[in-house]
């Protein structure tokens, strides 16, 4: 008699000189990868890559329409796609920028398709697919948000525990979620990228997939400022007064908890981030510096406003440590554990 | 027979109608202000918050050039300043603003003098010293720029553990140093405020202050990149090239022992912070958010680059706390434990 496994969380090894691949290899020589995980890259290079670092993975190829082999130690499902050349550790090769996007499209599709619950990106390398003739490539977040046909996404980061609280609380522990305004600008810019319509449709996004991804029925959002001390009162800049202050006006006329702003350096401190689910940062630096260090480094980073579930680690692609097997597998682990998660909870929501 | 105390710290008490008499009253019912102990401010609003808070200390009235009487619980020595009005809590009243600054130059001048050993400055209202008439007044640590006659000065902020390992080493642990290349800007005026010659001055005095006040013989310093990953070589802003990187490497010829531009959300994690005596931060945000949640929001603000040692509490007057005996007086504390403990390296770095 078969039973039914759980729907696939899929892995996208990401760049294959990299330490993407390895990364995968390293969990699945350990045990350490959620029951019902696929990978998705060329079988070949990850064949190769653990006989090189003597990481004993007994690597089975299946097609997205087949039910996933018994997960057992040391093995590892693939749905294949084939590398245009071998891929040597640390050596770019454009050559092989399409494969890393086939890797993509076809998590998204069988995401689409219910045949994986979920994905999980490994890192790519956004100068290499540019350098190929992909010229528009900013980076994964962009090319789902394009791929699934959606207008604007959010990147939240959040440590592994708050994903699993049953009943989220700060209680200071490192328990952190944190979503971003504004993301990979130079500095200089994001005064300007701050705008009364993008923090409402921001917020918006970041309170529906607190509902649906999260399972909170009156999510809390805290916001930070953008200036030093919330702009003290526009002695410090202006935004909040001009910008901020506005936006949230409104959004609490419609019944959202949201609160701000707040200066970042009180906000992230345990008394006032109690009873917050999700901190809602102007910019890049000013929410994750905390947030890494909150979770030690370790964080899984989460598209909002897709269709469909993606995680992804917090780290790049290492080019220097590939090959190496000495890359540390923590934050992928993570991402795996906040992906299987949130696809359960979008189940549940969605009934 | 009488024994030489250690030479005293001295707390100058700040805005009459905030929260910083209390604060001081508060630790002294405790028993908890260490040896040596004077506040500087008006007897009679010391006298009279006490009795409003049911706070039973005893005020002594001495001067600063007597010694202290014996330090017992319960008990506060006052070096008198008269307010020009009596003060009501939370409200802000111009005619006071003058003894404010008096209790500062008192304060200095004991320090200047060997009366005091240090100064630890509960907090003042920038905004109402400004209304009184003194309008180029911008805070607590440019007015100490001025009034001991220095060019430039620099914010750090410390956790408490940092100021009392004795072999100071980053654990992971919460022990956190951090020192602002810029501090109270609005954002959007940051990036130009960070310049080659500016990165330099502020490192060189950075490390001349871990060296005397903190006694580390090669301090190691890191350095925060401008922009989000630390700019990506250029990718995502061009400051850490044009302007950082110059800057460190004049600094390493120089044989001092910094590194970076590295990216905040990377170096602020233990592995990255293993082996480094203090962080440069760019900006408020990018270092003061993590710094306050790594110090449960409780940590000291040192300026470096006086001839006298100051620390500060990390918050404000907080007027609509003021006269109900609920704020904490937690930053009070660790501002005056950082206090004695820079005060005594001082000391002993000076022979």
């Amino acid at each position: 008699m078969e039973t039914r496994c759980a729907t696939p969380l899929a892995i996208t090894t990401g760049e294959p000189a990299g330490i993407g691949p390895e990364l995968t290899l390293i969990l699945a020589a350990q045990g350490a990868l959620p029951a019902g995980t696929v990978a998705i890259g060329d079988p070949q290079l990850l064949r190769q890559r653990a006989a090189a670092l003597s990481l004993e993975v007994d690597i089975i190829e299946v097609s997205p329409s087949q039910a996933l082999p018994a997960q057992r130690a040391a093995t590892l499902a693939v749905w294949p796609v084939e590398l245009a050349e071998p891929a040597v550790p640390g050596e770019l090769n454009t050559a092989n920028s399409r494969y890393v996007l086939e890797t993509l499209a076809l998590a998204v599709t069988a995401c689409q398709a219910g045949q994986a619950a979920a994905m999980v990106t490994a890192p790519l390398h956004k100068g290499v697919i540019i350098d190929a003739g992909f010229a528009g490539f900013t980076g994964h977040t962009e090319w789902l948000r394009d791929a699934c046909g959606v207008d604007e996404v959010v990147m939240m980061l959040a440590t592994d525990r708050a994903l699993h609280a049953q009943a989220p609380g700060w209680e200071g522990s490192g328990d952190l979620r944190v979503a971003l305004a504004t993301t990979h600008l130079p500095l200089r810019e994001v005064a300007d990228a701050i705008t009364v319509e993008g923090v409402i449709r921001i917020s918006r996004l970041l309170e529906a997939d607190l509902r649906h991804q999260f399972g909170l029925s009156t999510p809390r959002i805290a916001v930070c400022g953008l200036n030093p001390h919330a702009g003290e009162d526009g002695h410090l800049g202006r935004e909040e007064l001009d910008v901020i202050i506005p936006a949230l006006d409104k959004l609490r006329q419609t019944g959202m908890a949201i609160s701000g702003p707040f200066p970042a350096d009180t906000l992230f401190t345990p008394r006032h981030l109690a009873g917050v689910d999700a901190v809602l940062a102007m910019y890049h630096d000013q929410g994750l510096a905390v947030l890494k260090y909150a979770g030690f480094g370790q964080a899984a980073n989460i598209t909002l406003g897709l269709p469909i579930v993606r995680t992804s680690v917090d780290h790049g692609t290492a080019l220097s440590l590939a090959g190496k097997g000495v890359a540390d597998p923590g934050s992928l682990k993570v991402a795996l554990s906040v992906a299987r998660r949130l696809a359960d909870q979008r189940a549940a929501s969605l009934g």
